[in-house]
C-alpha cells in the first residue's frame, strides 16, 4: 500500500503555501463554474425531491446553506443537495484521464463542511485542491474498466469528497488512511438507470458528497476504515476493477496539479459528446454547411462513449437527450449550439433536430480509443447530400486547458445558468462572481452566497 | 428482468393475511433476537460515534427512536444509529444461503420509518417479512463471488431494507422496481477492512439501513431509479458478481418463506465460525477431552470462511476476535462456550485460549464447500497429545433452523445481551420480551420501546 500511504502522506503535508498561483486562480473558477451548477438547477425535477428529504430527516435550521432555496441546515443534508443540484444540467467540471466530474462532489461537501466549521476562504480553496488531487488520481487508478460500469463520479467521488472535508479537518496521514477506507467502502453508483433515463445521476453526486462528508466527521471523532481500500485484496479495485493501476495514485504528486487538466463544459450535454459535437461544428463551418446539406453522420469515437451514450435510442427526457449523440449533434447542426435553452426547447420537440439524430451514428475508432482518456479527440465524417464526404476533426475541445473558457466566459456562462433557472437576477449574479473572485480574503464562508 | 418484475410484483402483492402463523411468529423472534443485539451495544466503540453524528447532523427530536440512548431522531438517524448498533456484538440473526445478516438491516430501517409513519405493529411485521424476503433472494442471486469481496449485508442490506420501508409505505409494483433501482445503485461495502480490525462493520449496516430508507422515501415522492438494476448489463450483478442466478430471484415467491430458514446465532463470533466449534464441542464432550489434551485441530472449511477468516492471525480487539478460528476454537475448549462474556474476558488476554488458537488451523474441504451455502457442516480433526486422531462434525450448528433455539432460550439470550451492556434491567427486559410478544396488537410502535 506504498501509493496509497504516499498519496496519504501529501494530502497531509499540503498547505496553501504551496499551491501555485495558476492553481488559486483556477480552483476559483471551477468554483465559480460550480455555483452557476448549482443554481441552475433550482427547482428542477428530482431537486425538490431532495430539498423536502432535507427538511423531513434534518433539523429545521444549522450553519451550512442548501442553494437552492437558501435554507440552513447540516452539513450532511447541505451536501446532499447541493451535490444534487450541480450535477443536474450537465454544465459540471469534468476531468478528462479520470473520467471524474470533480466539483459536483468535491464543492458540495467542502462548502457545507467549511461553513459548519466556520473555515475561511483560503481553506476551503486548500480543500477543495486536495479533493480534485486525490479523486482525479483516485479515478485514474481505477481504470477504463471501472467506468464500464460504475459511475466514477458516484464510486470515487465519495472519496474525493471526504478527502476535502478530511483537509479542512487537518487529517495527519494516518487520518488520512483510515478516510480513505471508511469512504472507499462506502463508494457505489451503476451506470445502470441511463438506459431509463432514470433519476439517480442526481442520487448519486448526492451521495457521494453526504457520504464523504460522513466519513470524515467519523473518521475525526476515531472511527477507523480499512487501510488500504484502494490497493487491497478485497477493496475497491479488487472488486470493481480489472485494469488498476496502483502506482497512478501517487504519480507527480506536488508537481503536476491535476486540478489544472479540468475541462469546462461548454455544451449542456453529457461530455461524450462534446468531442464530436465540435468536431460537426468544425467542419460545418468550414464548409459553410447547412443542416439540410447532410445526409449522414458517422462520429469515430472512444468505447466509453459507446458505453455511455449507445443505450439511449429515442430520448424520453430532456435530461436523457444528453446522452443522446444525435441529439445533441442535430442542436449544433441546426441550432448552432448545444446549450441548456437549446436543449430546453429544441431537445425533445423540433422535427428538424429529431431527423438531424436518426441520421448520426457511432463507431468505435481505434485512434481515438487509444488517446482516450487522456485525450478526447472529435472525429467526425459527413456525408453531405450532394455526394460528397467530409471530414471534421478536433484535438482539444472547447474547455479543455488547452482550448479553455476565459474568465469573461466562464462569467458569462455563469449568468446564464442563473438566468436558465431564474434563480438569481444578473446584478446578483454579478455580486457572486465579485465575491468568488476574492474568495481567497473571505474571512468566512456564510456570508458569500 | 422478468424475474426482477415478479419479485416487485411479488412485494406489492403481500399482504398480512397472506402470512402463516409460523412466518409471523419467527418474524418476532427475530425482532427480539435483534433488538437485544442493538441494546447489548450500548456504550461500546464506534457506537458513541454514531450517536455524535446523529447529534451533529440530525433534529434534536423527532418521532423515531435512537435505541442504545433514547434520544428521539429522524427516520434516517435512527435506522443509521441503530443499525451500526445491532451488529456489533456479532449476536444478530443470519441466512445461510444468502450470507446475510437480515435483521440488522431490515429491522433498524422498518422500526424507524414505522415510527415516523405512524405504523402498527402488524404493519411493521409485514414490512420485515417483505424485506428478509427480498433480501435473502437478492443475496443468494449475487452468489458466492459478490461475498468474496463485498458484505453482502452492507450491499443487499441496502435493498432489504429500502423493500421493508416501501412495503410500510405499501408500494405499487412499479414503485417497488424504482425502489430498488434507487437502493441497489447505493450498493456498498467491501471486505477489506477485516484485516486491519477497522470499524466499517457497523458503518456498512448502518449505511445499508439509513441508505435503504433513504431510496424509500425518496421513491414515493417521485424519484425514479434503473428499471433492472440487478439484471442489467451495468447493474449490480454485472458490476459486482461472476455467477448471478437471476432465477433465484423470484424462485417459489409466496410458497417458500426464505424468512424462516434464518438461523439464530449462538456463539458471540462471526458465523463461519459456529459450523467447527460445535463440531469442536461435540468431539470433545463425546469423548471427554480437556484442551490440555489437544495437540492440533484443523477445521474443514469452506472457502468462504477462509476469505473471512483467513487475514486474521492474532486478533489485537475483542470484535477481530470473533473474526478468529483459532480464539473461538480456543473459548469453547477452555471455556466451554464462546458468549459475549467470553470474549470480553478472555479472548484477548487468557494465555490458554491463545496458547490453543495456535494449535488451529482451516483447511478447504470439497464436501462441505460444496455443500455451502445452503448448508453450513462443521467437521474438524483432533489430534490428540497422546497420540489419538478424533473426528467431530456436526450438520447443522445450534441456532440453525432444524436446530433452532426455543422461545425460553430466546428470551434467556436476549436477558444476556441486556445483562452484557447494562443498557436495561431484568425486569426491563421482561416487559419489553412480553410487548415484542405481542406486537401483532401494538396498535402503533412508539410506546414499544
Amino acid at each position: 500500500m506504498s501509493h496509497t500511504h504516499d498519496l496519504a502522506g501529501f494530502l497531509a503535508g499540503l498547505r496553501y503555501a504551496d499551491l501555485p498561483e495558476s492553481v488559486l486562480l483556477r480552483t476559483q473558477e471551477l468554483f465559480l463554474d460550480w455555483l452557476g451548477s448549482a443554481l441552475a438547477a433550482q427547482g428542477a425535477h428530482p431537486i425538490p425531491l431532495f430539498e423536502a428529504y432535507a427538511r423531513h430527516m434534518g433539523p429545521a435550521s444549522g450553519p451550512a446553506r442548501i442553494l437552492v432555496n437558501g435554507a440552513g441546515s447540516s452539513a450532511y443534508f447541505a451536501a446532499l443537495v447541493n451535490a444534487a443540484s450541480s450535477h443536474l444540467v450537465e454544465q459540471d467540471d469534468l476531468h478528462n484521464s479520470s473520467v471524474l466530474h470533480p466539483a459536483t462532489v468535491v464543492f458540495p461537501a467542502a462548502l457545507a463542511a467549511a461553513q459548519d466549521l466556520g473555515k475561511s476562504g483560503r481553506e476551503l480553496l486548500l480543500a477543495a485542491v486536495a479533493g480534485y488531487e486525490a479523486g482525479i488520481r483516485i479515478g485514474e487508478f481505477m481504470g477504463r474498466s471501472h467506468y464500464r460500469i460504475f459511475h466514477t463520479t458516484a464510486t470515487v467521488g465519495t472519496l474525493a469528497a471526504a478527502v476535502a472535508v478530511g483537509k479542512l479537518m487537518e487529517f495527519d496521514s494516518e487520518q488520512f488512511i483510515n478516510l480513505l477506507g471508511s469512504a472507499g467502502t462506502q463508494a457505489a453508483g451503476l451506470w445502470e438507470f441511463l438506459r431509463d433515463a432514470a433519476d439517480s445521476k442526481q442520487l448519486h453526486t448526492a451521495k457521494a458528497a453526504a457520504d464523504g462528508l460522513l466519513a470524515a466527521y467519523l473518521t475525526r471523532d476515531g472511527l477507523s476504515g480499512a487501510r488500504n481500500i484502494l490497493e487491497g485484496e478485497q477493496g475497491m479495485a479488487a472488486g470493481m476493477s480489472r485494469d488498476a493501476e496502483p502506482a497512478l495514485l501517487s504519480a507527480r504528486l506536488g508537481s503536476r496539479w491535476a486540478l489544472l487538466e479540468t475541462s469546462f463544459k461548454f455544451h449542456a450535454s453529457c461530455r461524450h459528446t462534446h468531442p464530436a459535437a465540435d468536431a460537426l461544428l468544425e467542419v460545418m463551418q468550414r464548409e459553410g454547411l447547412e443542416h439540410g446539406q447532410i445526409a449522414r453522420v458517422l462520429t469515430r469515437v472512444h468505447q466509453g462513449a459507446i458505453d455511455v451514450l449507445g443505450r439511449v435510442q429515442v430520448p424520453q427526457t430532456v435530461h436523457q437527450a444528453k446522452f443522446s449523440m444525435g441529439t445533441v449533434l442535430g442542436l449544433i447542426a441546426v441550432h448552432g449550439k448545444a446549450g441548456l435553452p437549446e436543449f430546453q426547447r429544441h431537445g425533445l420537440n423540433d422535427p428538424r433536430v429529431a431527423a438531424f439524430r436518426d441520421k448520426v451514428g457511432m463507431q468505435l475508432d481505434p485512434e481515438v480509443d487509444a488517446a482516450y482518456p487522456a485525450r478526447w479527440l472529435g472525429r467526425v465524417e459527413v456525408q453531405c447530400v450532394d455526394g460528397r464526404t467530409l471530414h471534421g476533426a478536433i484535438d482539444e475541445p472547447k474547455g479543455d486547458p488547452g482550448n479553455g473558457l476565459s474568465r469573461a466566459e466562464l462569467e458569462d456562462k455563469f449568468q446564464r445558468l442563473l438566468q436558465f433557472s431564474g434563480a438569481r437576477t444578473p446584478e446578483q449574479g454579478n455580486a457572486l462572481i465579485r465575491r468568488v473572485w476574492a474568495l481567497r480574503d473571505a474571512a468566512d464562508l456564510n456570508s458569500l452566497l
